[in-house]
């Protein structure tokens, strides 16, 4: 077995905290989260103070149209293909510093190390790249930056999408200076994305490092349910055309739909937008955000497929009228099984206890695995924590995940080109 | 009996017309209803459009410490009582264009008639008041203003509510110019509000006037629910405190608490406020407003345990802190039996049929009630629609409600001042 514990690449662990510290303080909440949603002027200022980092150490940057940004390294034949790694620095509304931030800032540390490992022979270039709206927090679906990228989404449709005051991401993006006219970089060699694990599988078994199978497969919809604004007192109830109370009932169907598969399938209802929303009138119009996830396809489109029965019967009940939208419909994926071994052997080599597993959120890497070989290297989340002020990892588990993301792109950039 | 057609009293209903379209105007949504929340712009530019009406025609106006409006009207001694009469111009978001606004500018056409009906005696002043946040839509409780003057709450409870966005009524006002320093006029003779049905009782009944002989209970609750800020991926479902299931759960036991009193009670809930209301997180606080209306005091009491038990039992099954405030608790009650048989009599006596029945929606004459003999009239409310755009009333019976009230007033300025 040839050396994988990549000796000679020095990872400077005090930049990184250093980086990580001052970037997590953009848009920290009182308890030690972040409220950073994508192209919010928080969000801006964290990308500016990466992209100065990066710009210092000569790194090349680019902002393609829908503001992904590319901070490329030369390290091989200008014309050879790059490695990608990175992530988002985008937050949910009370989210938590290490979700997104951990994967760019720890590729922003590793790229520079590469960039002074000057003794190896390199074959391929190397990229930073921090993608737009990650999260869907503020703009629906998520993984849109990336998912443009990989051609799932036009750049006009991501442009057009809408926060709920009616801003564009395209108005967004120029508001901070992020809305670019460069090129995407080519199809990339390979893309490796470091994150924590937002689960707790890891902390149970006693893991330091996760190395990422594959993904859950989602479908994710918007139900809007329209009935009638009304005064909450003297409208008479038999009258009423509650699309309250439809959600209510479709929040309670959903659940129920788990339940019954014993938790094999999740579904979740974390969002309703209720109009207008005022304690003395019924709601006029709701719209209702589940999302159901599995493992097992069969069982994920025969759940679909119930979900979508329930809030038909639910909305006829009430004489509501409803329009179902299915935001997302991903299967259930596997990454790259060379990439695995190799980040499974690196992290051993390195005297880490990796284990495989399977993501259930959603992650650019996702969107990033039909178009190249792709991994993700997972470090644990404090009791499985995360979406949450309260999301921790500790510095030993990140620096491990640097460790093992340097050591895996350490040897993809010296892999011979394939002809 | 006497004769109560008001004669020489000469209502300028052109004058009428020309002021609610004016003042409609202000806040007008693209579907011809209002969104002009209390002291937002559009309620300070609706006052400023009728206090300068009233101040051209010699009314002496005054703002008390909540805000509210006093415009007055010396008919007699000046040392000798007022009667009151009103009501508010804020709206719901997306509220109707007569709730609240056609009785204060109807007072406003029937004050200004009073003035120019030189020939009469009258015994008592008259006042036209405009109450502060009445709808209770953007600050918390409503009929805040009314229930300022009537001893009900303290203006500095009042000032310190605060809207969604942590804004203070103190503050809101402030910026509309009208945070006054005047004191609120001395407890009047009467009051008396024209207002919209709400409701379909007098279409339905062939009725043009309504006299409000009392008034339905009503308990209103904010109930927080506090869970887990959770991604809603990788988090096991029975690891889960999911407040927005629980919320959804507390909005169907409400409803199910009307259902078996066979709409006897009737229960909404029109408004969650959901933190952190994104899609990929499960809910960690919810907050539900629901509301129990009843004419029966002892059902009301009964049925207010029941929503309270229904509320720990749910939060206690999902191990969900919760925190239960009741926000109104007002009985049923009756309004001033002389005052309904006046108005009963003048809307008789000038050939309109006027039906009794009770009003289930609140109202500041509520507020007013233990405070001064108290009369509401109605008018019909087309399809009984409300707190909707499409809330209507036909000018015929707009009309018919400024005749009524202009006689009642008449009669009430004209009484000999008891000793």
């Amino acid at each position: 077995m040839k050396n994988l514990t990549s000796p000679g690449l020095l990872l400077d662990m005090a930049a990184f905290h250093a980086l990580f510290d001052t970037v997590a303080a953009v848009g920290c909440t009182p308890l030690g989260g972040l409220n950073r949603v994508a192209a919010s002027q928080e969000d801006g200022q964290s990308r500016d103070l990466v992209c100065a980092w990066l710009a210092q150490r000569h790194f090349k940057i680019s902002v393609d149209r829908v503001g992904n940004i590319y901070a490329l390294l030369t390290l091989a034949d200008p014309t050879a293909p790059y490695v990608l790694t990175g992530s988002h620095l985008d937050s949910q509304p009370r989210g938590g510093r290490f979700d997104g931030a951990y994967g760019v800032i720890g590729a922003c540390i590793v790229a520079d190390a590469m960039r002074t490992c000057a003794q190896q022979q390199f074959s391929h270039n190397l990229g930073v790249v921090i993608w737009t709206n990650e999260e869907g927090a503020r703009f629906s679906p998520s993984m849109l930056g990336s998912g443009v990228f990989a051609g799932r989404y036009t750049s006009d449709f991501a442009l057009s999408r809408q926060d709920v005051h009616g801003v564009t991401l395209a108005q967004a993006l120029g508001q901070i200076g992020y809305l670019g006219d460069s090129e995407a970089p080519a199809v990339p060699a390979a893309y490796v994305e470091l994150h924590i694990e937002q689960g707790g599988l890891l902390e149970i078994s006693n893991a330091g490092i996760g190395v990422v199978e594959g993904n859950w497969g989602a479908v994710k919809y918007a139900v809007t349910l329209r009935g009638t604004a009304a005064h909450t007192g003297p409208t008479p109830m038999e009258q009423r055309r509650d699309a309250l109370l439809a959600a209510a009932k479709l929040v309670v169907a959903c659940r129920a739909i788990s339940d019954a598969t014993f938790g094999k399938l999740l579904t979740s209802v974390g969002r309703m937008d209720i109009e207008p929303n005022s304690s003395n009138v019924i709601a006029g119009s709701v719209t209702v955000y589940a999302d159901l996830r599995t493992t097992d396809n069969a069982l994920l489109i025969e759940s679909s497929l119930e979900f979508e029965r329930a809030a038909s019967t639910i909305a006829a009940d009430a004489k509501i009228e409803v329009d179902l939208q299915q935001v997302v419909n991903r299967s259930a994926g596997i990454f790259d099984a060379g990439l695995c071994t190799l980040v499974e052997q690196v992290a051993t080599a390195k005297g880490y206890r990796p284990m495989r597993l399977s993501t259930i959120a959603g992650h650019d890497a996702i969107a990033l695995c039909p178009l190249c070989p792709t991994a993700m290297i997972f470090v644990p989340s404090k009791d499985g924590i995360s979406h949450n002020e309260a999301e921790f990892t500790s510095s030993t588990d990140l620096e491990a995940g640097l460790d093992v993301l340097g050591g895996t792109l350490h040897e993809l950039l010296r892999k011979p080109l394939t002809p």
